[in-house]
């Protein structure tokens, strides 16, 4: 019997699906765990989601050798030391430290999800690695949209049928989120940055000079790197 | 300015859109919205939806001149007269009736929009009638989808892509469930059943043995026919 692959489209859903047997795959393409994705790529010995500005600062200030991190409205928030651009996250930056990050739509889905087998964080960047593990665990998957305040997203749900695009031979499947997205991601392979610009994120961070970033998040496979949520931090 | 075209993929995310002053298009393809379609039509004088068969009978004993109608897991509630196959409203059968009609997910959605400027009622068997009204009003529209079980489904989205597809020119977008609706509309155009025939509900419903009902709620404008929600009865 092949394991089974479902799709999210908002953490609103969330409690429609049954994932306690589940890996959960937690997508926020713009741009958490594309941020994520680059930051532990480029090194980061681990990072650490919370929610509240805060509690960022705080954790910083607890925590040897870590960088704060975090937008609000899509500038750097007051008594951080870094934005929440992928780019950014150079290994000079970033090597070996603890980042502790604060995102909205992500980091609550995150804690939406403790209660599955297992969560990892995902995006374009770090499609193949992800895929990858999907395939030699053989365990029922779903893909979970973090979506923009709940509302139904492009670039999340792309993503998702991206996955779904590479594991389709491999699992059951029975989802119309799933048929969406990859019908979805079939209309925008190949031209994904440019698909991407008739969506309302990018309509939202273009208006702040976020291209460049929204392009990164964009690249497929430059972060080779399996991301893991161990409960507290993500390790790679 | 034009109005504003927005779409909700689900009813457990419907507080995420303020339509107070929109007129709301309820879709049920398979099969209230469709049913509906079919029996105003051929003229049932009004229809009231019920969400319960308790509620659907007593409302049948008490209104002169009514059929009762609607199914649970895929037959005809105990104590009605007819199911919810939308080809089995016939002019002789349904002329001039009252039909007091119980169905779960477009029911429910019905009453949570209560608070708009107006509801419409829409399937693709009655797709020009409704898109030719929301051009003439130039007022906000939500299409809310009803969804199975509060999961997304094709068929509604469908609809409300092509919904979209006919009024783009006319309204202000700026929704990724109407990008995603109208993208997956353009790639079921012109084989629409054929098309659906991958959906998690095809797949239910015709376990029952109800593919000709869906082939029948795949006809486009079928039925010429506006729908109108007003308050308690749904009237043409």
């Amino acid at each position: 019997v092949k394991p089974k692959i479902e799709c999210c489209f908002s953490p609103a859903l969330l409690d429609l699906y049954d994932f306690k047997n589940s890996i959960v795959v937690v997508i926020d393409v713009f741009r958490a765990t594309s941020t994520i994705a680059a930051a532990m790529s480029n090194g980061a010995q681990k990072i650490i989601p919370v929610d509240d500005v805060q509690k960022c600062i705080q954790l910083g200030s607890e925590i040897e050798n870590s960088i704060t991190a975090g937008e609000r409205n899509g500038v750097i928030a007051e008594g951080l030391a870094m934005g929440n651009s992928p780019s950014v996250f150079s290994p000079e930056i970033i090597e070996n430290k603890t980042l502790v990050l604060t995102t909205t739509n992500g980091t609550r889905l995150l804690h939406m999800c403790r209660d599955s087998k297992e969560i990892v964080s995902a995006s374009f960047l770090n499609l193949s690695a992800t895929v990858q593990y999907l395939r030699e665990q053989k365990q029922d998957v779903l893909l979970a949209c973090a979506s923009w305040k709940n509302r139904f997203n492009l670039e999340d749900s792309l993503f998702a049928g991206a996955v779904y695009k590479e594991l389709k031979d491999e699992f059951e499947m029975d989802c119309d989120s799933v048929r969406a997205a990859y019908d979805l991601y079939k209309n925008a392979e190949g031209k994904l940055y440019e698909y991407i610009q008739d969506s309302a994120h990018f309509n939202r961070l273009s208006k702040l000079g976020l291209q460049a970033d929204m392009e990164y998040c964009c690249s497929i496979d430059k972060h080779d790197v399996l991301i893991r949520f161990d409960g507290e931090a993500l390790i790679s």
